[in-house]
């Protein structure tokens, strides 16, 4: 039995799914794993709390969605005063969860962050996309070198587990190309179109259940799905690409004819995330491909994200799943959290 | 960088598989994971060859493809007359590869060499199915008091991790249903009778293709199925079922006229595997069903298999690959030994 004391740097929807499943699970994660986590610090931008003794999960998720956090009940030990910099290196903490906002345009905070964590000798696991889209070589390899665990399942379609597929399950085979349905608003306007809606029905759907954004540029024009590419490319061919040495084309030409024509030939519009490597180099792409429906991509419906690796040795292996969400996606953080525990187990044995 | 010293029990298409992975790996192996491996040792009913130096692996393949194993050419350590127990247990090996055809009929033998292993101190991997249809439980038992290590991945889809994704990548969530394709032959059949053949016909393009036994009775009744439902049912739930304990029908049943009906219905057939573990109870059946498209096991297609894991967490998680195959199931045990080496790395680091 080992309790991780995890400081969570941010408190939204997968902070908050993630404390959720910790909460809910403690029992069955201490009887079929031996393992145990408590939450010693979060920090957000309006409210920083420390407590070394564990601060009470329930009561933190009551005070998220009630009055905000600044409304958790004081305790003997609790601390309000801590910043972001100090809770990381706190010494009565060992893992940061950074699950604040992926910046893009801004990624520089978060990397710092990572590093600090790392330089303080804490694990890190990362929901935000930003330090593995611009910096996950060197973040990876000062893991390596420090000895600690780097987790990040949680960039990539939310709790399903496309990183350790490749990492570790597929370890041994060559990927020499990887392709996605990876942005879920698309897919679902797509399959909106095939049952006979028009492009602005299918948008002002997929807007009103909360799938698109009020201006919804970056999913519909491909940018979303491009993102989440140069992460996969970068954990599985090691290399960091820019949005513009890609391809990079959205769903907005697809027309109700281009739908009608695809249907009549027996295939499916789907918006494809892909890249190969040959030789090194990568060669990438996100535009609408028109699939046989014998492809497993094909078949992806609605909100549904998946992704074929293919390999040298197996062909393609084909991951299906929810692509997003705050409980899946906090999935992935206790996910990692148990990869760095079996890590631990195998060292103690 | 560490050499696993591995005896083969087997050298069918799986055996010989594996090795040709070992032998074109090599550099790529040592490079990526600092990972080594030799065979030391090979028993198959017709040949038993032992050589602690190390046995030539591109030798082993051409005799095997040749006059067979007997025309293994002489070195001045080999041994031929070493019996499989001796084999096993032998000091200058430290991990077995159960590569021997399956016979659930008589499992016994299977399950006496993983326990003798065992207790020689030797990790085993299997693809042979008996020992974890029949002794799963106490065998992994067996492994875990013996702080050694034991892989099967290879027992169920082939290559395709189907059972590490359920441990480890989805480790801490729970299973509550288990959904699969996980019979080529019959999808295959079923495939083709949606292209316009009669069952007579698909069966016997499947035959003429290699797919389907000259008596299909194990795939078109659901046997085979059934009895690769009985061993997920025994590595994720924890429970032994025997084949009596589970409703199995297989398509025999299906014709044109069902086919019709189902498509004009926009779903397809397709011969489910199905657990539900439901307070500590499982039920379990094989039977064909109608799938909306919508089901991500309804776009499989062909040869191909797949398998959903239902969990509270995520909901639906599917995984699609080839199912069978002597290099991809080959790469089974490669990616088997690759999880034992991540652990020993683990616990030097």
């Amino acid at each position: 039995m080992y309790t991780y004391r995890l400081v969570l740097l941010g408190f939204g929807a997968v902070g908050q799914g993630f404390a959720r499943l910790l909460r809910d699970k403690a029992d069955d994660l201490r009887v079929r794993y031996q393992f145990g986590a408590q939450i010693v610090g979060v920090y957000t931008r309006r409210a920083s709390l420390f407590d070394p003794t564990g601060l009470d999960t329930s009561a933190l998720l009551h005070a998220a969605q009630g009055g905000g956090l600044s409304a958790y009940p004081g305790s003997p030990k609790l601390r309000r005063d801590l910043d972001a910099a100090a809770m990381i290196a706190h010494p009565e903490a060992d893992t940061l969860i950074l699950a604040t906002p992926t910046d893009l345009a801004d990624p520089g905070p978060a990397v710092a962050q990572v590093k600090r964590a790392f330089q303080a000798g804490k694990n890190v696991i990362t929901v935000n996309k930003a330090p593995i889209a611009t910096a996950y070589p060197e973040l990876s390899a000062l893991a390596k070198d420090a000895g600690l665990f780097f987790g990040y399942e949680g960039v990539v379609m939310g709790g399903t587990p496309a990183v350790r597929l490749a990492q570790e399950a597929l370890a041994g085979s060559r990927i020499s190309e990887i392709r996605g349905v990876i942005n879920g608003t698309t897919n679902y306007m797509l399959s909106r179109m095939e049952a006979g809606a028009s492009y602005a029905e299918a948008l002002a759907e997929a807007q009103a259940k909360g799938y698109a954004e009020t201006d919804p540029t970056a999913d519909v024009e491909g940018y979303d799905a491009a993102g989440k590419l140069i992460i996969l490319i970068a954990l599985l061919f090691g290399q960091t690409l820019r949005l513009d040495q890609m391809d990079c084309h959205g769903i907005t030409e697809i027309g109700p004819q281009a739908i009608a024509e695809a249907s009549a030939a027996g295939e499916r519009w789907k918006l494809i995330a892909s890249a190969r490597l040959t030789d090194g180099k990568v060669e990438a792409s996100v535009k609408p491909i028109r699939l046989p429906l014998s492809d497993p991509l094909a078949g992806v419906e609605g909100i549904m994200n998946a992704v074929t690796y293919v390999t040298e040795e197996m062909g393609g292996v084909t991951l299906t799943g929810a692509g997003a969400g705050g409980v899946p996606t906090g999935f992935a953080v206790l996910s990692d959290l148990l990869a760095l525990h079996r890590k631990r187990l195998a060292g103690a044995g």
